[in-house]
């Protein structure tokens, strides 16, 4: 059977007030977080880093930087999807081995892709692209995973808004290369919630899609 | 039931070849265009417009500025994601316009909500960034739309691989102040296709997630 996909997305909301006395099953959570995992992206490049904060007290720390919204201590578990802030090579060669590991072969025989991903990647550096791209494809993590999140009957809530470098400082990103692109806590609604019985806005379809 | 998200997630790939003979029901169809109206976006701005064509003709001449992939051509359904290059005023006071008229209330009650969104995009503006940001956007829909396909038992094939300026010169997007941001071509895969059965390559969840 189909499930439902309308009914999820009519259901979900970027849930403003989560009930921080209910936390996500392990099971359920090992559904969610292998969904991450099974993103796609650009040339399979998979340029993210997703971290997993249940601790409370770290996650009070990061408050402050995200317009003091509750829902990144509140939620059942805060993602934070990071990006390399320059993809080098070496992440090209990490995927090529890894397709060599899980498909056999050898590197020499993906030589020609690789070097067309090499070269895809010069002309991004060149126009000072290389974070952006890497954005991009977190934002595909985003939106895949919000709607599986629903699927599975889990409120989220994408946050744009925080201050990258605080949270890249708190989180002791610098070192690695990665910068915090987008956040999005997950766990369950509040009833206290006024937002989740708000009727959806949506343009209406004649205004956002057109058939050619 | 709670539906089965991984089983999708494995089965999806992007799709090299696609058999052009089949085409996607009208009542499948409808659900997955729902399934984009309804996607998320930062402030439920929603920027962008999605193009969905079928003109075999208008087709053909967009192949040769996506590097030949024939996707562009033998898919069932080529969307098209288009994002505003300038997102002005008008768009916040449109998106109002729409709150306004889905929830009831009047525009002047929603003033607060609509000066925090305008200086948010003036911030974007001075920095550059609003056709970016529109991007960005366009990738939730783009990571939630390759899900939703899935489920549906659909194809897709995410390409950024195209020339943009050839495709708004071609769409005639020039004097909407739109340009394309990413493809999503929709179907159904070939019996041909050899993509579709090599081993899926994705790191392994220790190395892309990381718990605080």
């Amino acid at each position: 059977m189909t499930p439902d996909i309308l009914a999820a997305l009519n259901w979900r909301y970027a849930c403003k007030a989560f009930d921080s006395s209910k936390k996500i099953s392990a099971e359920t959570w090992q559904k969610l977080e292998q969904s991450l995992v099974l993103t796609p992206s650009s040339f399979g490049l998979q340029p993210w880093k997703f971290l997993v904060v249940q601790d409370p007290e770290l996650r009070e720390k990061l408050v402050p930087h995200a317009w003091n919204q509750r829902q990144v201590a509140d939620c059942s578990h805060l993602v934070i999807m990071t990006v390399p802030k320059a993809l080098g090579e070496d992440y090209i060669d990490a995927n090529i081995a890894r397709m060599v590991e899980v498909r056999g072969g050898t590197a020499d025989a993906l030589a020609g892709f690789r070097n067309m991903v090499a070269g895809f990647r010069t002309g991004l550096e060149s126009k000072g692209g290389l974070e952006t791209w890497a954005k991009l494809q977190s934002y595909i993590a985003l939106g895949q995973f919000m709607l599986a999140a629903a699927l599975l009957e889990l409120d989220t809530c994408p946050m744009e808004g925080f201050i990258p470098a605080k949270f890249d400082e708190i989180l002791g990103l610098e070192a690695s290369g990665y910068t915090t692109a987008v956040l999005c806590p997950v766990g369950y609604r509040s009833a206290d919630d006024r937002y989740a019985s708000l009727p959806k806005v949506r343009f209406e379809a004649k205004d956002v899609i057109e058939h050619r």
